[in-house]
């Protein structure tokens, strides 16, 4: 049982997110949440050990950081996926709105726990 | 391994989709593919035995048609998704435009045959 919206309207959803950072999940398919941010600033360095991580751009500019000094450029329109297991870091030096497809039981900040961390309830609220 | 280009952008991937209902993988994350498809008219009544598959409308409007009369109706800029099992019947009065996230066994219309039915192989040539 799915209990989302039967129809959920993407803008409507981001009108709902006042906090940077701060993940909302807007539909389940399968195994995976889809979920909307507005993010402004950076994270924090984490890994997800088994999951990979998705991140579509729909608004304003995203940079990832990977370990080595390297890190991939997203404007807006574009998808980019965190492979399992890599160590990354979200920069968003303008806000920036973007849609997540995550596993359920992916921990948005990996396994480190930072003023940041939202857990799946609040993510759900 | 994931084989898809680093950094996809959705734009560009519709641009490369020439023919009504034929996805085109763009992404996968974990078991999941995320494609792209324009639609135009109806496809065919299936179902997915194990597989929720989610819609996001990204321009024009689509109905998917249900069971027993019900039909749930998709402007641009919203996301439903179909629960497993499910009998439906996607259709686009006007030309539609959208994303897709199925599961990546997936057969985009279920057990049933058509001429419009593509592989995966198709999918991501």
């Amino acid at each position: 049982m799915n209990p989302f919206a039967e129809v959920a309207d993407l803008e409507a959803a981001f009108d709902q997110v006042t906090e940077h950072w701060s993940p909302r999940v807007v539909a389940r398919v399968n195994d995976q949440y889809v979920k909307v941010a507005k993010l402004l600033g950076q994270l924090v360095w984490h890994s997800h050990d088994d999951e990979d991580e998705l991140f579509y751009v729909l608004r304003g500019r995203l940079r990832i950081e990977y370990e080595g000094g390297r890190s991939v450029d997203l404007p807006a329109g574009s998808i980019h996926v965190v492979p399992r297991g890599v160590r990354h870091n979200p920069v968003a030096m303008e806000e920036c709105w973007i849609v997540l497809i995550e596993t359920v039981t992916t921990r948005h900040t990996g396994t480190v726990d930072t003023p940041r961390t939202r857990t799946i309830q609040q993510q759900l609220g």
